[in-house]
């Protein structure tokens, strides 16, 4: 498809994004052309846009930002035949190599030749991406393509989650941004027997008390480890870590039980200091280190869970703006009052 | 504790049981008394009643029948430390030796030496029990007893549906008697995709439907095989078969999916014909046989959903009589036109 | 590469094979041309020559046979990135969609899409192969390539074995073909207690001790229930059958242990008949369906064990021929008077 | 059974060991009276000689040492029935309580109310010992006693080695003591591509290249991380620990590949710090803390290797001395120069 298309572009090195014209991108064979009908803000886009230092070692502009996407299918690569036009689609957002050992033993997760949409290559903050056919999701509900946008981290939550068995066990959701909220609901859906949020802020506290936490611990007010045990007796069976706060994982070592389990999503930026006799050894934890979603286990996963309606994803998404209204939907991030924010490249439908 | 008490037994050889008064049981040093609040009718109860070939094989009279129970500790055996007086508990039915290999290495549910209450020895249709201690798990909810009497059963449905991932899958529940009901009930619990009933009688499916069926159907009126690949696409990812039937046992390797998964609790009581290269080596499915419940992580994880309030136990009693009015209960039980029934050691609660 | 080539086809319906020349294969963008060092024959390329009703229904001649190859890359498609001229490779014959739900979640060897050389696509018994390059596994040891070509049969080996826990377990291997004594070999070799073959041919039960078996029982003059329960007090810890024998199959639902496993590759030809509730549910065994490799890591494994060079590869290899000496390999097929045969398409080193 | 024997106690606070006569043991009536055979030294039983800080704080003088042993039941009590006179056994250390959620769910060796024998109450160096039955496995092997006294310590190797699965993959063995040696030697057993250990003391490569090892690294003449890769080219698929080295530890998190696993045995008497984010999240691996033995999969497992003969153990244990020379065996033990010591309380067989 010729022409020219909205996007939000890093412009140059600097803090900011910046709403262009653009070409719409070309295809390659394997490709299909996906109109967007929604993308959600992640907190990577919002460190792209405020130029950290990660961004400033990774980002090379100029580049179409974002990556979490709904849209529908309006151009076929040459190679394509498992797709359609006017498929409904969310799409995974690492394009891997497929050649190597990793991708060839099913965890191109953790494929090292990822590139990764809004970050390495265009993305989804834009009327259209162009995307392999393979990284294709088709949505084969009727539900609202904006809960569509969100499959992505809703993956990240689902693959954190379910790594460890959490039937009738306590898990600790460490760390109440979206993919968190999202982990509070999903836990509860998945027959977690008490679901305990740690976060410290007072509008996700909120959110996620809404969405199921049993409790909820702000460990700038309580000591966390202590509660953890008040509630629990002997300890918390699985952790799941979205926080990527040094403290909070130092002290999930000291509540996890014996035998229990972590998934880790989280990035710290500082190293971990462990005491890895008593805390790791003597009690026989497991620790599994997650990365995106299984590919694509973990995608047949989430659109099971959509199918069923097991989870409140209308209370996950707090926010919607016309794509010329990012800005206000980087500034609610900026304050963390909001749950996810969607963009609608073709906007708001009122 | 001495003195006499109500059971119900089969007193000798033929159909039916009878209420009779008899010794309070003594207690070993390793048992527990146990007052109980509630006993509800498990389907052997009534193979037994009926004293079909397999009860005339199994059965020694005179024998307390009923396993199925909930009560109150009233006196602790001289070795015991670890429960208390006054504790409200429900109970594994195996006794097992706790020295053979499988008791050593987690899987004391197949131990060859195992004695089941009401069946191989004194069981749980009585005013009192005596127990091992080690078989008591211990409630620590409020929940009305009359549940905790169904935990045992409850066991074997989230055993067999647990065995294998579920979530986001899709799952076939063959056969709707109360386990397979309660299968219905807690598989939508824990995150199935779609969950579609086998059954054949209109009560039972009724209550398949309001425990959470998406789909029930009925294979006297319906091909079986042929709708569940309608319902699906491409078959059932996780088949939970709880009705011992022949034809549907054989029917479920035929809509099982390619990689699919079957656990079989239901006890057929002719041999199984299968097309083993089509229908489990080319379509490389698993298949595991389910024996009662893990112990004990089965009943940590029954308890776990209990504590989360995640299951409608309320729709699965459907019936409740003092133990005088058993044979009320035994007439519904082979009429199939009930759920769960309790029976009342001390009356029912008025 | 232009020109011709030798190869043994299947010319026309009806028994037997024939050597001609047709053209060198051309290359798609993503395949690679590999000169064939050695192939060697499977069962399957019996049932072909011998046109079975299998092949009638199967097979569209005329076809080039054969899939058990080791070859070196003479030429590049020009998408091809990942491998290079020279590299000496063995292949995966399942040539798979890519685009299936199991192709897309790591399942690939049950993709229903799945074309097999040298019984869909042209195959091995040649001088020169097409593949796609994802196929290929590069050797990078100085192994002779004979032995190469043997690595996707001893996938079948490994991928039946390690579906389950072997170490320090008693291990059935039923049926000695090739298969099945490359399965003796490797359960010696990964920790296995005891090994246990069946066999009914003196040649191979001669082959499976010489392999490494512990016991080799012949059903046709021993009771093979009644000697498992000697060899072992309680029954086998895990079956791996490679015989598709109805009766065999059948005697080993019974001497499998309480808890045991069954791992089932051959493929037999009638429906087989099982005690469901006496050999399966009351024992709580688990049953696997195997089909080929695990698309890569079964491959990744058993090229592991060669570079450990952990197997007697070398007595497997029983005989060796010039391509146009493929009558002698056949006729050997036949008698069973052999372990894996290799055909040599540039003749024989010497 | 009446009368003294011979004993290695720990007498009082401070440094040293002492060989006293005591009153044989006394019997409950779940427990066996075992007439040692062998008994081996662990680094324990030399923590506890040299009275460092660990030994302060957890040994209670008088108290018999020693805990890995082989011995002849000759008595039993009164409630023993799955024991006979004369079995010759190997015993489990950890008593545990048999009634927490730990014991109840197949996790008895993180139960915490574990006391282990030689520690904290009366051990193997001795001419008797009082076992509960239920600790006992019986040899049904006609292999020699001295290397049944093993079994216990090579438990814990095979129970780090085979958490995850290591056929076909890259293992490290980290640190060479007793623990690592079997460890090494039991890796290319069970079919591990390429074993590479870690070592600085000259005595212990030696045996670590004579028990099977591919490549010793000794890393205080190279650099582990970078010989780590030249050897495997993109890191080790299975880290195993057995060194407690603070730096050995913080070193394997640098070369364990993507996607890896790693047990940790070793207890490291400092924190460890971890760059989570790139050595756990991103690398996507998983880590096990291993405690003992699981009870009693493993120890099926151990003597299932050693009914096949799998391993070298005649070259493991290097020394052995009659009870009276045990400082003799402690002396080696400090000098690091010995692989398994094992003491004789009835004297050497000569």
């Amino acid at each position: 498809m010729e022409g020219m298309m909205k996007a939000i572009i890093k412009a140059e090195a600097g803090e900011g994004l910046k709403l262009v014209e653009k070409p719409i991108p070309t295809l390659g064979e394997n490709d299909v052309l996906i109109k967007i009908i929604a993308a959600s803000i992640c907190g990577t886009d919002k460190h792209i846009y405020e130029w950290d230092a990660w961004s400033q070692n990774r980002i090379k502009p100029p580049l179409t930002t974002g990556h979490e996407l709904a849209g529908e299918i309006v151009e076929l690569g040459t190679n394509v035949k498992t797709l359609n036009l006017g498929d409904v689609v969310s799409v995974e957002t690492h394009i891997v190599c497929g050649e190597c050992e990793m991708c060839r033993t099913g965890k191109g997760h953790i494929c090292q030749h990822t590139e990764i949409i809004g970050v390495d290559v265009d993305g989804a903050f834009a009327e259209y991406i162009a995307m392999p056919a393979t990284n294709c999701m088709v949505n084969k509900t009727d539900i609202d393509p904006k809960y569509i946008s969100i499959l992505e981290p809703l993956g990240n939550a689902i693959h954190t989650l379910t790594h460890f068995d959490i039937v009738g066990k306590s898990v600790a959701i460490v760390g109440c941004g979206p993919i968190g909220l999202m982990a509070v609901n999903a836990a509860k859906a998945l027959g977690a027997a008490k679901v305990i949020a740690v976060e410290v802020d007072d509008y996700r506290i909120n959110m996620a008390k809404d969405l199921g936490a049993d409790v909820v611990i702000n460990p700038i007010k309580e000591d966390v480890i202590e509660r953890m045990f008040e509630e629990t007796g002997e300890g918390i069976d699985v952790v799941a870590e979205f926080s990527g706060n040094k403290y909070a994982i130092e002290a999930a070592f000291k509540y996890v039980k014996l035998g229990g389990k972590m998934s880790l999503l989280g990035i710290p930026a500082q190293n971990i200091e462990i005491d890895l006799a008593k805390d790791v050894v003597f009690k026989g934890i497991e620790i599994y280190g997650v990365v995106g979603r299984l590919m694509y286990d973990t995608w047949y996963k989430v659109i099971g869970l959509i199918q069923a309606n097991a989870l409140d994803l209308d209370k996950i998404i707090t926010h919607e703006f016309a794509i010329e209204d990012f800005e206000k939907g980087f500034e609610l991030m900026k304050e963390g009052k909001c749950g996810k924010i969607v963009l609608f490249p073709g906007g708001l439908n009122e």
